[in-house]
C-alpha cells in the first residue's frame, strides 16, 4: 500500500481490513523505478533515512504506546528498541555520507617494468599482471527493490523501518514491507509517518507498504516474493517461515517460464548455547545466575538471541544453577507473549523437549491444565549432557523464556554437540584458559576454553565471552548471523553497517573515461573516501600516466 | 578419489572407468576434518597454494600436450591459460600471506564521554554507541568443504586447480573437484601433480578428486553436492546444468529430513553484447572488425565472455560490419569444437535463432546438410535491433563461434534490450559522450554513452570500453559475475582475489580474551593487516585502555 500518489491511507475505512493484493501490489511497485533512480543520489539516500528517524523521533511516544499496547513488550524495553531503530536509520545515514562502504577499487594498468616481475609482487610493488593490461575499477551498485518481512518481535528494530529497510535504503534499492499480522496498528502507523518523510526529501516510492493482518494467509508473502518487480528479500522470523520464502525465491520463475531466481536473507531461529566453565563458575554462581536469569526473562524470552541450553561443567554445579534460575523465575511477574498462537507455540516445543525423555528435573514445567493461554510461564529443566547427545531435537530452539540446564561430567559430552546459531556465550576466567587444566581431571572436566572456542566458532556467528547472549551491539563488527538453520545466508549480516552489502552487487569497469565513471571511480576521488587502488587501501587520487 | 592415505591414483586399471562412487566419496571425504585443520594455518594455505604452482609448472609441457589433444584448444590459447592458472594460485598466496583480506574489524567500547555524542560522530570522532557497550571484533572464517564443478571449455583456469580450486583453498576450505568429462586426462594428470605437491605440505586431503568421465552420468554431481561433509560448492558452465546444482543445494536435507541448504555459486551462460557508437565506427570499424571477429574465433567461440549479439548505430554501418565480420571468419581455419555434443549444442543454438523469423541475412549459416559434426564453423547473421525486442531467445547465450549483428535506427532500440550478462562493450570516442549528441538525430540516433552506460550496468558485471568483451584481467577489481542468469550469485565474482570472500562468513568476538582472539583481532595487530578500528582503516595496533 504505497506510491507517490497515496497519501499513506490506502483503506477506505479506518479498520484494519486488507485492500485487494493485487491493487496493492500495483501501487507498491508502479513508482520503483522513480524510486531507484531518486536512490541512486547519495545525498537522497542520506537524507531519507536522516528525515525517517526525525520523523519517527517526533512520534516517539504515540510509537511506543501503540507498540506496548499492541505486542504486550513493556514501554522499559521498547525504549531502547526505539533508539536503536532510529540510530541504526543514522548509522546508514552516515555510512552513506562518508561514502567508503561501496568498496571501490581500482587497478591501474601495470607499466612495462612492472609486468617483468613473477610471483608475488613486482619490483614497484604492485602485483603482477595476470590477463590483459586493462584499467579496471569496481564498486557495488544496488541490487534493487527490496521486499522486506519484518519480525514479530521485535516491532521497531526489525519493523517496518528496522535493519532490513535502513540496510536496503542506504545500498539505494527502494523497500516495499509486507504488513506483519503481529503488529499492523504499529506497522501501519509508522509507514504513514515515514511516507510523508520520504515525500519530503523526493522519494515517495522508495518505501511501500503491503497489508497483511490475517495470520494464516500467506498470499502476500508469496505475491511479493515472486513479483518481477522485486529483486531480494529480507526475512527476520521462523526456521518454517523462512525456509518457505528461501525456497520460493530459489525456485521462482519469469512470466516465461523461465527461472528467475532472487537472493532472500533469511535470519531464522537460533539455539543459542551458554557454556560455563569451573572457576567462572566458582568465582561468579550468583551474577551468572542473574544475568542469565534476567536475558531469558526480558521480552518473554522472544529475542532470536536468548539462550536455549546452558551447559556447566560439573554436575554439582549444574543442579545448583537450575535451582538458583527455578527461584529466580518463579519469583519473576507472569507476562503475556506476542500473541496466543507465539504461546502456543512455545508450549508445544516445551512439550516436544519433553517428550524426549531426556529432561531429570522440570519443576518449573507447566502441565496443560497450569497453562494460560496468554502467559508464557518461565520454565527451567535439568538433564545431563551425555543424555542430550542423541537428542537433536533438544538443540533446536525454544522460542520464550525456557531453557535446558545441563551438567557436564566432561565437557566433551557438551561442547561437540552445540547446534549452529546465532551465538554462543562461554563464561570462563584465566584459569579456565590454562591448557595445563586438561590434566585437572578431579571433576572429569577435559575441556578448555581454547579447545571449546576452536569448536564453537565453526558453528556461530558470534561468540560471547563472560556475558549473556542476548544484547547486540551495533557496530562495524557486528556479526548477527550464522550457518543454518540460523540463516540461509552465514555470509552476511542483519545487524551492522556490514548488513548494507546484502543488497548489492559488485560492478567493473574497463578502461572507462572518467567522465562515465561514478564520482568513487574517478580519478580525482572527489569523495575523498577509502579506496583499494593497485591492492593497497589509500584515499589518495590516482593519475593514468601514460594510459 | 583421494586421501591422505591413496598416491593419487585409485583405479587398479590404466584405463579412465571410474571406481565406485560411494568408496571414492568415502575416501574423499574421510580427511577433510584434518585437512580443515591444516589449512587453519595460514602459512599452509600459502604453502599450498605456492607447492601446487610450482609443480604445475614444472609439467607445464606435459599438461599443455595433454589437455591441447583432449579438448582441440590450441597450444597457442592453452599456453596464457597455464599462465593465468599458476599466475592465480600466486596471487592468492600473496593474498593469504598480506592477511588483510579477512576484513578484521575492531570496535572497542565506547569511554564515557564519546557515549554522550547523538547523531553522526561524537567529539572524539567514534561514532555513537548503539546497543550495549561491549568490545567487538570480526574477521572472515572458512564455510568449510567446497565442491567444484569445473568447466568445459576452460580445462586449466577453471579446472582441477582453476580460480574456484584456489580460492576456496586460500581460504581455509579442503576442495574436492568433480571430474568433467570433456577432459578427464587433464583432471587426472593435474589432480595427480597437485596431490603429491599438497601431501608434501602436510594438507594431503584438502584436494580431493572424483572421477565421473561419463558426461551422461550425473549422480556424481549429485552425490557430492548433497554429501554431509560438503559446506558450499562452486560451479562453471551451462545455464542448465548450473540451475540444476543450485535448486539440489537450496533444497537437500539432512538424513533426519530437515532442511540442510548450502551455497551454490554458479557462473552460467551469458550473452555478451558488444555496442559500437557512430562516431566510434567512422574512426574504427576496420579494427572492431578485426577485433570482434578474433574474440568470436578465439577457442571457437567457447568462453563464457565472447560476444553473442553485436548492436550498431545506423543500418548501413551494421551491414558493413556484417559483411566484415563474414569476410574474416570465412578466411578463418575450420577448428573443432571441445566435444560433438558442444558442437551439436552450438548448432541446435543458431537453428533455434534462425526459426525466430527475426533474422535478415545469414549468408555464413550452414544447412544441416553442410555441417561437420566435429567442426564448429563460425557464423555471423544480420538483422534490425526492433526486430529483436519482441524475441527475448535471441538474448541468450550462443556457445560458439556464433554472432547476431543487429542495426540500430534508434539505439533506444538495442541497449534497452540488453540481457542481464557478465559483460558488455561499448565502443565510443569522445564525442559520442557529448550530451548535446541527442539532438544530432541525422541518423535517427537517440542514445548517448551516458544513457547507454546507465541502462546497461543495470545489467552487467563488467563494462569495457572501446574493447572487445573476451580477455579478464585477473586483479582486486576484477567483477566476473553478473545478474541472473550469468549468475545465481549476483554479489560476487568468480575471478580475483574478492572471489575468495564466497568460501567465508564473518565470526564476531564479543569482550574475547586477546590470548583467545585469531592473531588477525589481537591487540598488538601481530601480522600488521589492515583493519577497520572504530570504522576507519588503520594497520596500527589497538589498546583496551580501562576495559
Amino acid at each position: 500500500m504505497i506510491s507517490g500518489r497515496f497519501d499513506g491511507h490506502f483503506q477506505k475505512e479506518p479498520g484494519l481490513e486488507r485492500s485487494n493484493l493485487i491493487v496493492e501490489l500495483a501501487a507498491a511497485t508502479r513508482d520503483l523505478p522513480a524510486a531507484s533512480m531518486a536512490l541512486a543520489e547519495r545525498d537522497v539516500r542520506a537524507g531519507l533515512l536522516e528525515a525517517i528517524a526525525a520523523a519517527l523521533d517526533a512520534a516517539r511516544v504515540e510509537i511506543i504506546t501503540t507498540t506496548a499496547e499492541e505486542t504486550a513488550l513493556l514501554p522499559a524495553e521498547l525504549e531502547p528498541e526505539f533508539d536503536r531503530m532510529t540510530g541504526t536509520l543514522r548509522m546508514f545515514a552516515a555510512l552513506v555520507r562518508e561514502g567508503s562502504w561501496v568498496r571501490a577499487a581500482i587497478d591501474m594498468p601495470n607499466s612495462h617494468s612492472q609486468r617483468e616481475g613473477a610471483g608475488g609482487r613486482t619490483n614497484t610493488g604492485a602485483p603482477p599482471l595476470i590477463g590483459p593490461n586493462h584499467d579496471i575499477r569496481r564498486m557495488l551498485v544496488p541490487l534493487g527493490p527490496v521486499a522486506v518481512f519484518g519480525a514479530s518481535n521485535f516491532p521497531l528494530a526489525y519493523g517496518v523501518c528496522g535493519g532490513d529497510t535502513a540496510s536496503a535504503l542506504a545500498a539505494g534499492c527502494p523497500v516495499i514491507v509486507k504488513e506483519h499480522p503481529a503488529h499492523p496498528k504499529t506497522g501501519r502507523l509508522i509507514h504513514r509517518i515515514t511516507f510523508a518523510a520520504a515525500a519530503g526529501v523526493g522519494a515517495a516510492g522508495a518505501l511501500g507498504y503491503i497489508h497483511n493482518e490475517d495470520p494464516t494467509d500467506h498470499s502476500v508473502a508469496k505475491a511479493l516474493v515472486q513479483h518481477a518487480a522485486v529483486a531480494a528479500a529480507g526475512f527476520t522470523g521462523s526456521t518454517r517461515g523462512g525456509i518457505a520464502i528461501h525456497n520460493l525465491a530459489a525456485t521462482r520463475t519469469s512470466r516465461d517460464g523461465t527461472p528467475d531466481p532472487i537472493p532472500v536473507f533469511a535470519e531464522m531461529g537460533s539455539c543459542n548455547v551458554i557454556i560455563v566453565l569451573r572457576h567462572a563458575f566458582n568465582r561468579h554462581a550468583e551474577a551468572i545466575a542473574d544475568e542469565v536469569a534476567a536475558s531469558l526473562l526480558a521480552r518473554v524470552g522472544q529475542q532470536c538471541t536468548a539462550p536455549s541450553v546452558m551447559l556447566i561443567a560439573g554436575y554439582d554445579k549444574a543442579e545448583w544453577m537450575y535451582t538458583a534460575l527455578a527461584d529466580r523465575i518463579a519469583r519473576a511477574p507472569k507476562r503475556r507473549m506476542l500473541s496466543s498462537s507465539v504461546a502456543a507455540n512455545y508450549y508445544a516445543r516445551l512439550d516436544e523437549v519433553m517428550a524426549s525423555g531426556a529432561i531429570e528435573d522440570h519443576t518449573t514445567y507447566p502441565s496443560p491444565a497450569e497453562r494460560d493461554a496468554s502467559l508464557g510461564v518461565p520454565v527451567v529443566l535439568y538433564t545431563q549432557a551425555v543424555k542430550m547427545e542423541d537428542a537433536p531435537r533438544l538443540w533446536d530452539e525454544i522460542f520464550g523464556p525456557g531453557l535446558i540446564v545441563a551438567g557436564c561430567g566432561s565437557m566433551a559430552h557438551g561442547y561437540f554437540c552445540t547446534p549452529k546459531a546465532l551465538t554462543v556465550a562461554v563464561y570462563a576466567e584465566a584459569e579456565d584458559l590454562a591448557a595445563d587444566d586438561t590434566a585437572l581431571l578431579d571433576e572429569a572436566f577435559i575441556g578448555t576454553t581454547v579447545e571449546i572456542v576452536r569448536e564453537v566458532r565453526q558453528r556461530a556467528g558470534r561468540i560471547v565471552f563472560n556475558g549473556v547472549t542476548t544484547g547486540v551491539r551495533v557496530c562495524t563488527s557486528t556479526v548477527h548471523g550464522g550457518p543454518f538453520p540460523a540463516t540461509n545466508r552465514p555470509d552476511t549480516t542483519a545487524v551492522g553497517p556490514l548488513a548494507i552489502e546484502r543488497w548489492c552487487r559488485p560492478l567493473c569497469f574497463q578502461n572507462c573515461p572518467d567522465a562515465l565513471l561514478p564520482p568513487e571511480l574517478q580519478d580525482a576521488n572527489p569523495l575523498g573516501i577509502w579506496r583499494m587502488v593497485n591492492g593497497r587501501p589509500t584515499r589518495e587520487p590516482v593519475c593514468r600516466g601514460g594510459v
